[in-house]
């Protein structure tokens, strides 16, 4: 279990040498989730030792280009490397065109499946469940259709008591079927043991992940990610910007912050900034005002969720 | 007058950090022409110190990704940085509906005039003429339909003899009038120059570029290449892959160097090379053995044509 979050571009609308526009990488137990995908993030990934292999699914907020324009170059490279394992998407229906068209246009048929998923505005819902987690939807406020996304594991399975384990010596099929719940039975000397009574709770603390990539303030959002481990909230500006943001349905850091001082989430993670802040301080420290637990989104960066 | 090459990215399908795929810049008096335009144009055009609004005409040879993957990219940070001066695209047609469909996609209504002009398989044709140049299109031997194109200077207009101007203190549009071939008459004296005696032929011999993107080996487009200043030819494998060259519709090195030759150009530059060739050495002696004026590609470089 846990859960890694790999900083890949955290920069707003226009790309920069150091900085490249909204990309994260969410890293499972044995895969990668790639959210949001602007230009350039498939360089990105190699230089950040993501193999392009491990990543199964991919969730784009929103159809700005500074949120999807590296993802028709990724699944060509996809195909170039004659992947052969799924693709699952997770989008706005119009990038299911935008990217038929292109691959018409290079008259491509993918060597892969290519399934895509679409979301709705306004949409709040499970959007993905396997094993060990689900992934949700959920509105933003911004000047297109614009989801959020919450990655939530599930409760680990109990521990069966490590004594009864030797005592029984029992084989791993059973022990899946305990941990699924099962009671043991005894059957020489006819005795059920109970599930609770030979199994004990998981210490571990199934983490969450919101991610919120463009939105003005809105405190709709708080019911959806109270108490996340990690909030990713976009940041575009500082608040002497605050009438620019309004204007443009984007964030500023103190904003940001307000949100996550509201949904009592552990910690803040700000990124989206506007060129014009090459260094980042002034806005982590803004939100910082606010919400001392607040990291600056770097490139490069990876965080333990 | 004069041309200058810029090389943005001069990589094949799958773009590295050290070396993305085709894009290039050809810089006029004042304005430059864009030719292909990868995924990261953008960002090398800031490094190359290339002024995107100093890019008026962008020519597109064909619709595989790893030759317009950044034209959407660039069009639409023209748009955030409120370019006004028109942009003119010529391609394929379907990469108009490819265009729109992302604008749409975004709520992105340009705040520049997109001209788009349509470019044919298989046409052979001026598509472009100003004053000092024209650019030719004709037609490429890949998978899909592409185009190649030559960027050709006109003429330079006669100069008028010095004294001749020092004589009679010619004022600047009596000059422009006699550049553009009319006599000269001295009214006091009721004289007539005739302009071949008063000018005399520029010594600037006019320049030629051709580029030929992506493209099996081909002597069809020997004609229209013929005694160019610059071809760039792309030279995707080493003849050790000979093979996999033909069934990709690409060219080795030597094949590159043997049109340059039959061409009888002035020097030859080849690109778009596989990214299994991380050190070109190889790939720029194999096409030397047969023409020995080959230049290779090499991000950042810039040629004086």
């Amino acid at each position: 279990m846990g859960l890694k979050l790999f900083v890949i571009g955290c920069g707003s609308a226009t790309p920069m040498e150091s900085r490249i526009s909204s990309a994260f990488a969410l890293k499972r137990e044995t895969d990668f989730f790639l959210i949001d995908c602007s230009e350039g993030t498939q360089i990105r990934l190699k230089n950040m030792g993501i193999r392009m292999q491990k990543i199964s699914r991919i969730f784009i907020s929103h159809l700005h280009g500074d949120h999807y324009f590296g993802l028709v170059c990724l699944l060509s490279t996809f195909h170039l490397f004659g992947r052969k394992t799924p693709v699952h998407i997770y989008a706005h229906k119009m990038l299911k065109e935008i990217i038929d068209i292109q691959m018409k246009a290079g008259n491509t048929t993918l060597c892969y499946p290519l399934i895509f998923h679409e979301i709705k505005e306004n949409e709040h819902s499970i959007i993905y469940e396997d094993d060990t987690m689900y992934v949700e939807t959920f509105p933003l406020l911004h000047s297109i259709p614009t989801n959020g996304f919450i990655f939530k594991e599930k409760t680990k399975p109990n521990n069966i008591c490590k004594d009864f384990v030797n005592q029984y010596n029992l084989s791993s099929e059973t022990i899946m079927r305990i941990k699924a719940g099962e009671d043991y039975i005894d059957t020489e000397k006819n005795i059920v043991f109970k599930n609770a009574d030979i199994t004990r709770p998981s210490s571990y603390k199934p983490k969450k992940f919101a991610y919120c990539s463009d939105t003005a303030y809105s405190e709709a959002i708080v019911p959806f990610i109270e108490n996340v481990d990690l909030l990713y909230h976009e940041a575009t500006f500082m608040s002497n910007m605050k009438h620019a943001a309004e204007e443009k349905s984007h964030a500023t850091a103190a904003q940001a912050a307000q949100i996550a001082k509201m949904a009592k989430v552990k910690r803040l993670l700000i990124g989206h900034y506007s060129s014009r802040y090459i260094n980042i301080d002034g806005l982590v420290e803004e939100a910082r005002t606010i919400f001392p637990e607040t990291v600056g989104a770097e490139e490069g960066m990876i965080i333990e969720i």
